[in-house]
Parts: C-alpha cells; sequence; structure tokens
C-alpha cells in the first residue's frame, strides 16, 4: 500500500512512518517540521536525542533495508504542493497527524490559538480538497482526541464511539437519531478537532471519501519495536509543560527526582494508550477502512483509564519520589469519571500494552537514561486558560 | 452604543450598517470589499447600481446628518490591526457579516472551497481572540444560517432555535441533555457556520464572551427605509448563478421575462425573510445579549417559508412568464418539509413583512427599474456539487 504520512516527525507520527515502513507498506513522510520549530521557540528539547529526518532515513535503511521518502512541505501554507504530490504518488490511504496537538500550548497566548485554528482547520481540509481533486479514492486516517467528548457528559453511559443514537421529541412522539456525539472542546486544540470531525461529515457524505476517525487518549510511552532498533531512530519525549502528557511527566519526575506535578485536585480521570498501541491501531484502521459514501468510521483509540492521582501515586510508591499539588491552570472538572467504549480495536485483533508492563521500562531505559538532558525550567505548566490564573513556582 | 459592523459592505451589512446608524448608534464599518472583488472575479454586477463606499458614505450624511466610519480591514488576513482597531473603537457589539456567504461560489472549485474555510473561520476566529484579547464586554452578534440545521431531520418536530433537548440512554435510564442542533451542512459555505457554532460555544464558555447566533433563512427584497433615501444609498440585488437567490432571481426573471428557473423539482422548501426585517432583526438581538457566561443565545431568523415550486407558480401567475425546470446542481434532497420555530423574534417585537406585501413593489421598484443592467449569460446556476453533475445552457 502507498501510504503519506501527514506529520511523519512527530511523536506518533514517526514510529507509526517506520511500523507501516516495516509491515511492507511504501511510506512517503510529509511535515513541515513545525514541532522542531515550536521546541525553538518555547527553548526546551525532547528528552530523548532524536535526530534530523535524513539520518533517520539513513538510519532506518542500514537496519531496515527500506526506504521511506521524505517531502518538506506546510499543509495549510501550500496546497498546490501537496495537490501535486497526492497526484504524483497516487497513495491509497493517507495517515493525518500534521496538526499542532498541545492543549496547553493551543491555551498559551493569542499568536497560540490563532496559529492552532489556521493551522489545523486549513491543513485538513486542504487535505480533504486535495483527495477530492485528485479524483483517486485514496483513503485518509486522521488522528482526533478524546477530549472531542468532554468529560461527564454522558453520565453513567460510557463514551460511544463517535456517534450517539438520542430520541428526539415531536408531536408524534420520540424519534431515534444517530449524531456525532456533542462537542465538549476544554481547549483550543480539542476545539479544532471537533471541527475537523464536521468537515470529515460533510466530505464523507459530498465526496464519497472514505475517512477514519481516531479519538486517542493520551499517549504514554516512547519506543516502539522499530524506534529501539538503533538510537539514531529514537521517538521524542516531551516533558515540558506545553506539550508534555501527565504520564511521561510523572515518569521523567520521578527519574530525577523531581515532585510529581498534579494540577488541581488530581481527580481527572484520563483515558491512556501505549504509542506501541497507537501504531498498531494505525495498521488496523488502515486495514479496515469504511466503504465509499458511508459515514467517518470513529475509533476510540484508548486502552485504559486512570485517575490522575492514583498515577501520581503509583509511581511514587515505585520511586520514592513525593508529590506535588499545584494550581491547575486549565477550566476542567475537578473530579470527573471516564466511562469509555473501545470494543473496536479490540474486536479487531488489539492485545494493548498495560501500564503494570510497562511503566518501569519506560523509567529505566528512558527518563533515567536521558535524565541528564532535562530541563527543571520547563517542567511546571505556565499557560493558563484564562488571564490571571495562578500557576506555580519552580520546584527545583 | 459603539458598533462595529464587520461586512457593512455587502447586502445585509450595509442596510444593517445604516439601521443602526439612524437609530443613533456610533456605527463604524469594517470590510475588505471582497464581495466587490468576486463581482470582478466572476465577471457580473449587482442589478441595482450600487456606489462606491466614501460615495454612499457622503450620501448618508447628507441625507441624516450622522457619520458612519469605514475601515478597510482583512478580518482573516489582518489580525493585528483588528485588534487595534478594538482597542482603539472600544465597541459595546460587534455585527459579523464578514464572510463569504454564498453556497454555489463555495462549491464552485477547489480555490472557492479553500477560500471560504479559510477566509470564514480565520476571520471569525479572529474576531473571538481580539476580544478576548481585548478585555472588553464586547458583545458579538453573528451571522449564521438556517443551513447548519439541515431539512428534514428532526422528523414532525419544529426545528428548534439553536438548542434541541434530546434523551440519552444509560445504564440507569434515559437521561435529558440539551444539545446544540446537531449539525447537518449542506454545502462548504453552510460547513463554516457550523464550525463558527462549535468556536462560538467554546468562547462563550472559556472566555465568557457574550454572543448571539443568526440562523438566517434567505433574504429577500432589496431596500430599507434608510436605503431609499438617495439612490446613491441603494443596497445590492445579485441575480447571478453563484450568488442570487431563489425569490430575488424569480423576481429579476419576471421582469426581463426570463423563464422562472427551478433547479429540480422545486419541491425544496426553504425559509425566508425580507431585508428590512434582517436589519430590525440585528437591532432586536443587539438589544437582548446574553448575559456573561451564558451559552451563546441562537435565533432563527425567518419569517416564512415556502415550496420552491409554489413561489415560482405564484409569480409566474402574477407575471405571466414561464417555469424552466433544470436539472439540480446540488447534492440535496428532492422535497421537504420545513417547519422552523421562530417565537423569539416576535416575543420580542418583529412585525414581519410578508411576501404577499412587497413582491409586486419589489419587481416594480428594483427588477423592473434596472432590467437593462442584467446579464442573462450570469442566471443559470454552473456550480456543481459534484465534478460531471448536469448544468443547464443558458435560456436567452
Amino acid at each position: 500500500m502507498k501510504v503519506l504520512v501527514l506529520g511523519g516527525d512527530g511523536f506518533c507520527g514517526w514510529p507509526t512512518s517506520l511500523h507501516l515502513s516495516d509491515i511492507g507498506h511504501d511510506v512517503t513522510i510529509v511535515d513541515n517540521l513545525s514541532r522542531r520549530a515550536i521546541d525553538l521557540e518555547l527553548e526546551v528539547e525532547s528528552l530523548t536525542p532524536i535526530r534530523p529526518m535524513g539520518e533517520r532515513l539513513r538510519a532506518w535503511h542500514e537496519v531496515s533495508g527500506k526506504d521511506v521518502n521524505f517531502v518538506r512541505l506546510d499543509l495549510a501554507e501550500e496546497y498546490d504542493r501537496l495537490a501535486a504530490l497526492i497526484r504524483d504518488v497516487q497513495p491509497d490511504a493517507i495517515v493525518h497527524f500534521g496538526e499542532q496537538r498541545a492543549a496547553p500550548y493551543s491555551m498559551r497566548d493569542e499568536a497560540a490559538k490563532r496559529y492552532t485554528v489556521d493551522n489545523n482547520v486549513r491543513g485538513t481540509h486542504n487535505v480533504l480538497v486535495a483527495i477530492s481533486e485528485s479524483g483517486l479514492d485514496t483513503a485518509l486516517v486522521h488522528l482526533g482526541t478524546m477530549g472531542v467528548y468532554g468529560y461527564g457528559w454522558s453520565g453513567s453511559a460510557p463514551i460511544p464511539e463517535g456517534y450517539l443514537t438520542v430520541k428526539v421529541p415531536t408531536p408524534d412522539g420520540d424519534i431515534e437519531r444517530e449524531i456525532l456525539h456533542p462537542a465538549n472542546a476544554g481547549s483550543v486544540y480539542h476545539l479544532t478537532k471537533t471541527l475537523d470531525q464536521l468537515m470529515f461529515g460533510f466530505y464523507a457524505a459530498n465526496d464519497q471519501i472514505r475517512i477514519t476517525d481516531l479519538h486517542q487518549g493520551i499517549v504514554w510511552g516512547t519506543q516502539t519495536p522499530q524506534t529501539v532498533r538503533d538510537e539514531r531512530l529514537i521517538n521524542r519525549f516531551d516533558y515540558d509543560g506545553d506539550y508534555g502528557t501527565v504520564l511521561n511527566r510523572f515518569l521523567m519526575q520521578a527519574a530525577i527526582g523531581h515532585p510529581l506535578t498534579v494540577h488541581g485536585t488530581g481527580g481527572q480521570t484520563r483515558a491512556f494508550i501505549h504509542i506501541r498501541d497507537t501504531v498498531r491501531c494505525i495498521q488496523i484502521a488502515l486495514e479496515n477502512p469504511p466503504a465509499k459514501g458511508e459515514k467517518p468510521k470513529i475509533f476510540n483509540q484508548v486502552t485504559e483509564t486512570h485517575r490522575v492521582r492514583d498515577l501520581a501515586q503509583m509511581i511514587s510508591g515505585m520511586t520514592g519520589v513525593e508529590v506535588a499539588n499545584l494550581p491547575n491552570p486549565r477550566r476542567e472538572a475537578a473530579e470527573n469519571e471516564l466511562n469509555v467504549a473501545r470494543e473496536q480495536f479490540l474486536a479487531l485483533g488489539l492485545d494493548p500494552t498495560t501500564l503494570s508492563e510497562g511503566l518501569l521500562e519506560e523509567i529505566r531505559d528512558i527518563a533515567q537514561r536521558y535524565a541528564g538532558r532535562a530541563d527543571t525550567t520547563k517542567i511546571v505548566a505556565r499557560s493558563t486558560w484564562r488571564r490571571g490564573m495562578e500557576t506555580a513556582p519552580d520546584l527545583r
């Protein structure tokens, strides 16, 4: 299968590109290297020493004998080059990770809010228009987020995989309607993924594009069976206040003896998935596209759920590092339950990596090994959801 | 009240600006003149001889003694100037008409699709971010569209004003939830208004912006009590295949003896409102904003509904001009019922202009008077929803 991986230089995109290449697909990475540029802006680096794309691809060729192509291209700004690329490559599928993906960064300031909307909405729409213009039957697999659903909206019902059947009152009695789960975005970043969903619904119906949207939980872990094959293939690990995600940040904090930073009560329950399962899910989604003319297929790409304070306690218990309760810079419920439907990937063969299997390995092989690269002034979250919300000082 | 009217040079924006000035508000029009630029692109002109903005404003000053300000500015491209303008003017309210507003134009080709999304989403988001950045309590009134709801989705229930209470099944029995009416966009243009709604919900909650969204039907008529005061104040009248709307196009066709062009069966039922009522609705919306922290207030801005073929028969009966049934270039249901809740504006004092009052006046004062300016090669709709859909030849 010929596959374009948009955003193939990023945390999920890079290991997915290698996985798809490893199982025999002809992969072309498309990326504008924006994630590396944001590192420069934020004056922070991946904890792991990621290599430039050219070196990554040479290393992959050395260890696998396989070639992955790379095109540097901005999805939002360079439509004509994108359309030409699709015409030239004639991809069977496009995997779309090419969006600004951090909630705190998206709330950082006016420029970041505007960049997130402008980049994500225009980029995704350009991909849809370019597929339509090509006349090809290219399938699209897009990385969404569990954050489109909000937390607690469904009461005791599990969050369904994208669609919800509701009863609508009418003068002739209730009628059943299947709707896209109502959008409850918690940040400008999450908002863009709710906008993407509406664009997907329209282009699936009008242009008959075959689209799969993957509502992913918080990804943890770093390496996959491909990225461990050579240190030059190592995946990125973000721990800073804007791009770091909660579980990996705890692991890194544990490794350097920094207090585990819990924002608010820690009563937030969130969904998680290991990066090894992410790349498998993408493969499964590629192998099971919807039919032409069908509505977008939506999967919840999560394997377990945990309360943030429980994770902190677990890691504190394993490592002896204390927990620090900090002010919450986000507007969100202090406490929530979370019950997520996730039958589809399990039915299609996903065998999840659990926290209990992977946590110690991650602390040992990544967080401790690269601890010397950490900048402790970058750990505490400083982007606030509203002007004037309290943040904590550096803890070390 | 200090009011910015974004898109104040357009078909709804211009008469609204004059109405608000006439009742004593301090009005600043903000417009990039994009609608006039698209006329150049499409090689078509308003049937009525609209004047340049400078002449319009001089004429308004002559007849009313009032000054309306004008700032030429692109909402999507010139964020910094927009933010500075809001800081300088400190508006009590912003009325936002500044979006590409034609469904057929939005489906014309890849460039028009991309322009519609890029312009409308970025422009609206920039307005929200600029209000937030200003720290002011500026209220926002936005022109939406009835097209966000789709046609026929609600069964026998009237389309509610924005929000719908549904029953969601849970293990503990059904729970009631109020949701934004599910989006059912029929074109890329309508899609952008469904994206706007989600942005409004987020910024109303997170930034406590007071937002009103007006889901308007198809506007007919041309003049208001202000625009008739001098021919230099005349409002635009679009009749071409991309920007013309169905009822005004029938009136113009009747005036020049061109067959009344019904696309498909004419069984489409649509909602209508006279331009005189549009400007009154905007005034009512400005006078009744939601409170800070409330969800966006949504009104259905329509006064009556009609089936397209019934309108054609009515006008054919009045004028003797024949009806021509042409292929439908849109993807839409051939026939639909339409029942729209519209209690809010009526309760707040709107006294609608009905078709029976205004039709003959419109044919006499506008369509017949300016018939000599019509270009009959521009009448038939040529933008198709999918490549290869059939369109009709010119009929004259």
